[in-house]
C-alpha cells in the first residue's frame, strides 16, 4: 500500500515553499500519495489550522501521515514533534496544533531531533517532510526522536451557563461561506441569541427565505449561524469571540 | 488502473470541508488518484462550476470520476445524482451542475439514497464521496442508485440574431486573467462590438500592442474579449451578462 | 516507478485550464503523478514563475517532469521548449521561466513542435501537457523537438558595490507572510539599511519582540527583511526593486 501523507500549512503556494516540501517528501517516498488539505490557513494562525486538523485527520484511512505546518516558533526552542495517534501519524511544531490527536488516550509523541544542517526558519521543508518520508518508508516513531512529554495542548473553550439559564458559548471560526461556527454542540433546540438578535434553530439551510438568517447544527455537531444564499459574517457582524447564547424554549 | 477521480467545489480548503471528501474517498477507495481541479468555485455560483466542468471532463482519460459539488440547495428536496455519460462517471446535486454529461445521447443517470446518518448541510462528504468512492471500487451505477427522470438541465444562454444583421451573445464569464468569455462560437471574421467601443478580430494576444483590446476566439472555440497583457475586464467594464455584438463586415 | 510531473502555472484553478492540463496529462500518461506546486503565480509574472522553480525543481527525485506555465507571450513567435538537466526535466516557454535549469552545464534543450491544431492561445494545454505526458512515457527529448539554440536566460540582479564600501541589493519578491526577500546572499554580519532604517541580522523570527523588524537568512540562503508576528512588506513599505544594502560592521 503506498503510503498517504496529507499536507495542512499556512504558506500558501506562490512562494514555493509547499513545493519545497513536496518534493523533499517525494524524494525519500517515492511511492508516497501527497493529498493537499489546505495551505491557505491564515499567517501564523495556529488556532485555525488545529480546528482543519480536528476536522479532517480521522476521515483518511489508518497509516495516514498528517503533516500540519502552522509555526509562527519556527527557530526558537519550542520542540518538533512526531505523534502516534489511533492508527494515524502526524508531524509538527509542539505549538498546540496538533491538540487534536494528542487528546486520544492512544496518542504517544516523540521530539524530532533537529540537524544542525536545518534552516532556522523553515523546519517544513528541514525536519517535518524528513520526519514524514521516514514514517512513510515503514519507519517507527521511535527511530525518529525520543519520548517527548509536556505537550502543548490547546482545547475549543467550553461553553458557560450564565445565571439566568441560558448556555453562553462564542463564535469559534468564520468559514468561507460567512457562515459561523460556534462551539455549542448537542444543540437539540431552544432559541439562540446574537446580540439583540433573536435566530431559530432549524435543519437546512432550505428552511428559510434567500438572505434570512438561520442557525442549524453543522456537519461536526456544532451550531452555525448563516444566512441562506448569503454571507452571515458580513451580514451580521459576526467574527471570531462573538458571544452565541442558546436560551431554553418555555 | 488505478481509478481517477476529480474534484470540482465551492469549498475553498481552509475550513477543511474538501480535506474531509479527500479521506472519505481514500477510506472508501484506498488506491485512487485524487486530482483537485478546482476548490475556487465562487460561493454556491451553480453556473460557474457548469462551465468549469464542461470544459475539463472529456479531457481526462475514460472511466474517470468527477465529483462536483457546488450546492446551495443542500439539505432541500432537491436530488443528488450519479450519471454515466461517454464512458465518464458523474457525482453531483441535481442542479444542472452535470449539464454538460447529461446532454450527451449516452447518458444515464440515477437519484442517490441519502442516509439517515448524512448530515443536512454536507453530501459532499456523506453522499457524493461515498457514492465516487464506490464507482472507484468498480461498483455499478445501478447499485448506487435507481433510475433518475427530469433532470434540471441548465445551457449556456444561445446568440440571437438582431433586426440589423448583426448577432447578439453575451458575457458569460471573466477569467483570471480578466479575459470575457462570450456565448459566441464560430467566429471567423467581422468587427465585435461591445457598448460604443469597436473591437477587431486576432489570431493571438501578441497582434496588438500592449494595453490595447482584442477580440479572438479562445481555447474552446468561444469567443473572447482580451486586453494584451492586461485585464480586459476592468480596463472595459465587462461582467457577466454584458451585451457581445458580432458585426458582419462589408 | 510511476513518472512525476509537477506543474507551476499563473492559471488559478476557477477557470478550469489547469484542469484541462491534468486530463491532458493523464489521458497521455495513464499513472503519472501530478503534484500542484502553485497556480497561484500572479498572472503573466515570468519573473515571479522564475523564482519559484528556481526554488522547488532540484528538491524532487531525478526523472521528475517540471511543467511551467506563465506565458504573455503565447500564440507569438516565442519558442516552446523541453529541457534536460541534472536528471530532471522541464517543459515550458522559451522566455526565461525556465533559466534555473538551463544554467547548468548539463543542460540540453529542444524546440517543440507546434501542432497546426494548436489553440493559439492556450499551450498548456496543446503544446507542454502533450510534451509532458510524451517524457512520462519514457519518450526522449530527442524524439519530441529539434536543438534548441540561444535560449532566453534571465538572472536575479547582482548586488553592486558602492563607493562606501556597502553592499547595494534590492528585493527581489515578497512572500506570503510580507517577507521581503532579497538577492543579498553569503551575508554573515553587518548592519542592513532599509531607506533610513537600519536593521539588525538575526538568526531567527525569535530573537526579536513581536511587531519589530529584523533581517535574517532565510531558508534559500538569501537574505530576508521581516517583522516578527508581522507583515514586513507592509509595515515598512517594501516591494520588488526596493533598495537594501549591507555595511560591514565597525
Amino acid at each position: 500500500m503506498r503510503p498517504i501523507i496529507t499536507l495542512i500549512t499556512d504558506f500558501g503556494t506562490v512562494d514555493g515553499y509547499v513545493g519545497e516540501m513536496k518534493g523533499v517528501l517525494l524524494a525519500g517516498a517515492r511511492d508516497a500519495e501527497i493529498i493537499d488539505i489546505t495551505h491557505d490557513i491564515p499567517p501564523q494562525d495556529v488556532e485555525r489550522g488545529r480546528l482543519t486538523l480536528a476536522r479532517v485527520w480521522r476521515r483518511f484511512p489508518a497509516g495516514t501521515i498528517h503533516v500540519v505546518v502552522v509555526d509562527p516558533g519556527v527557530g526558537s526552542s519550542r520542540n518538533a514533534i512526531a505523534v502516534s495517534s489511533d492508527g494515524h501519524f502526524l508531524v509538527g511544531p509542539d505549538n498546540g496544533v496538533l491538540s487534536p490527536a494528542l487528546l486520544s488516550a492512544s496518542a504517544r509523541a516523540v521530539s524530532l531531533s533537529v540537524s544542525p544542517h536545518a534552516s532556522a526558519t523553515f523546519h517544513g521543508r528541514d525536519v517535518f517532510a524528513p520526519a514524514a518520508a521516514a514514517l512513510a518508508r515503514g519507519g517507527a516513531l521511535e527511530a525518529i526522536g525520543i519520548e517527548a512529554k509536556d505537550l502543548v495542548i490547546r482545547r475549543t473553550p467550553e461553553p458557560t451557563r450564565r445565571a439566568d439559564g441560558a448556555i453562553e458559548g462564542e463564535v469559534i471560526f468564520i468559514d468561507r461561506f460567512g457562515n459561523a461556527v460556534t462551539n455549542l454542540v448537542g444543540v437539540r433546540g431552544g432559541v439562540i441569541e446574537v446580540g439583540t438578535l433573536t435566530i431559530d434553530l432549524r435543519r437546512t439551510y432550505s428552511e428559510v427565505e434567500a438572505g434570512r438568517p438561520l442557525a442549524l447544527v453543522g456537519s461536526t455537531g456544532l451550531l452555525e449561524i448563516a444566512v441562506r444564499d448569503g454571507n452571515a459574517a458580513k451580514a451580521l457582524g459576526l467574527e471570531r469571540g462573538t458571544v452565541v447564547a442558546l436560551r431554553p424554549e418555555g
